[in-house]
């Protein structure tokens, strides 16, 4: 029997990664002591994982080797198991690679058994998944919104901004979203129904904010970039920024000019803090909680952009970049 | 009897206000209903203040108009009072102007008695002063520096800075400065006895903080500019910045280029966060008695570069810009 899965060849430069990886063969592996190989049901698309295949010291981790398989996260059943707390069948989530199967250290992978009973098992890469965490600890905890705050989502439409709008609605904000694009803004609008959806592609994003009375109190930021200088100026007193990606800035080497409005900070004495799902991984079980709730509640949801097939994980990958997609992107395999 | 002033005629650009200012006289003022008159024993040059010369939309508070007198603090005696809170003799502190008296209305000007008692009354402007409020304030609360930290403190020499080295040290941090020209830095590690004085004048500041074993924990910023962009690789994971002051952008228009490498809050989670002593000044009371307990103890201090004379206000202003001081720049009267 015979896995296939990607391999990276090559530092991608620029949006384009198909020239960096390829699609390989290899006869299934068998999981040595105290390993697991998993079937992958799902592979997630996450942006944050194109800075694993460029070479970049000061990233969040050293760059993948190349030559080797592109790492990403994994939802499916355990196949064979050498690992006395698997067993063969489990759903499970972990990093995985991007593979039909993926053999995984447990500890190293962060290895998680998941609730096999939900309705719909995407859920554990939707609102019971790191994008869910990410939203309800970036707007709860980095951003401490509150009741009655403006807040501002970027990357609204993606699979952590859809999130993090229905956090911050439930927290009892007025949300604003940015999003690239007439369809996606009215659907933010009409379908998820936050407040006021802006078109950076088309509306002037600076000029729309500065309507917001009173201010930004909280903004939630996935790109970075250009759309950060838009509002900068447009923050509140003592506004927070959660800053949990910097979408903008992933390809080539990030050294993208930063925010010319960074004087903000200090202006009008803003909060600017980084935060990433594995420094709080340890809460992801209260957070799953507190998510399922509202899950059942029909409080919160997240839409699926499903492609199917390995052969196609680089088409559903450039959609994140290329922002051809309305929330959480995954292969089905 | 006449009063002499610093008049502001027009809004300077660059490092040179020299051409907007005009030294002008006035018969002595006399105060109306709830106002008092201060005759300035002391004046404090603030960088700060450059900025309400310039207009600019987007900073703490207005620019001032043109035609009127130039704002600062004053540390002075009362001449004359119409308020029932503060008589003549009283030794006070507030926002007056650059003038050897000030009018005041004494809550527009946070005018405030000080302690007629201490040794050297110039502490008003020192140790117990803004800038010893900011510096305990930044170091302890928004930096949140602990015992074992690597602390930065960027215009280490100046008159905020020296404070922050102090505080960073009675609180168990190592503690490193950033100041201009091998003097100041000489001075830092011999008479401060900081833990490394790196000059950024003619040192790579980039190259020398990377040799910070575990990296800076907290950076104590003044300046914001190319500075910040090399201490930003150099942070710990989870380090915070606490933005006091951006000396680097306060002339032109303050558009300077953001940090290229803004990434890194995202990368290493870093925590920035601007400051600003008004905010915290009704905390002022408990700070200046934790001040005066180090002061009296001898375990802080701060010199002073004093020049004599209202008519030479704009050479000891001009020396927060050119770096030409160590320690807090007054102008006695």
């Amino acid at each position: 029997m015979e896995n296939r899965f990607w391999q990276l060849n090559n530092r991608p430069e620029g949006q384009d990664v198909s020239g960096s990886l390829s699609l390989e063969s290899e006869p299934l592996p068998e999981p040595g002591e105290g390993e697991v190989l998993v079937k992958a049901a799902y592979l997630s698309m996450d942006a944050g994982t194109r800075m694993w295949m460029t070479a970049r010291e000061d990233s969040y981790q050293p760059p993948l080797e190349l030559g080797t398989k592109m790492v990403g996260l994994v939802l499916g059943h355990v196949a064979a198991s050498r690992n006395a707390v698997f067993k063969e069948g489990d759903l499970v989530r972990g990093f995985g690679q991007w593979a039909e199967h993926s053999l995984m250290d447990p500890e190293l992978a962060g290895l998680m058994p998941v609730d096999a009973d939900v309705a719909d098992i995407r859920q554990h890469f939707g609102v019971l998944g790191f994008n869910g965490w990410t939203a309800l600890w970036g707007i709860r905890e980095t951003a401490e919104v509150k009741a009655g705050d403006n807040v501002l989502v970027s990357a609204a439409a993606g699979a952590t901004g859809i999130l993090a709008c229905q956090v911050a609605r439930i927290l009892g904000a007025q949300v604003y979203g940015l999003a690239g694009g007439p369809d996606k803004c009215k659907w933010l609008e009409e379908e998820l129904g936050i407040t006021r959806a802006i078109d950076y592609k088309n509306d002037d994003v600076a000029a729309e904010l500065a309507k917001v009375e009173g201010g930004i109190n909280a903004y939630f930021d996935n790109v970075g970039g250009p759309l950060l200088d838009a509002v900068l100026p447009n923050m509140a007193l003592y506004g927070r920024i959660a800053l949990c990606g910097l979408l903008a800035q992933y390809q080539g080497d990030g050294r993208a000019p930063g925010p010319a409005h960074f004087d903000q900070v200090l202006m009008k004495r803003l909060r600017v803090e980084g935060f990433f799902s594995p420094d709080f991984a340890d809460q992801g079980p209260q957070l799953t909680v507190q998510l399922k709730e509202w899950l059942d509640a029909g409080l919160i949801d997240t839409p699926f952009d499903v492609t199917e097939g390995i052969e196609n994980v680089l088409t559903a990958y450039a959609k994140l970049f290329t922002g051809g997609n309305i929330g959480k992107v995954l292969v089905k395999l």
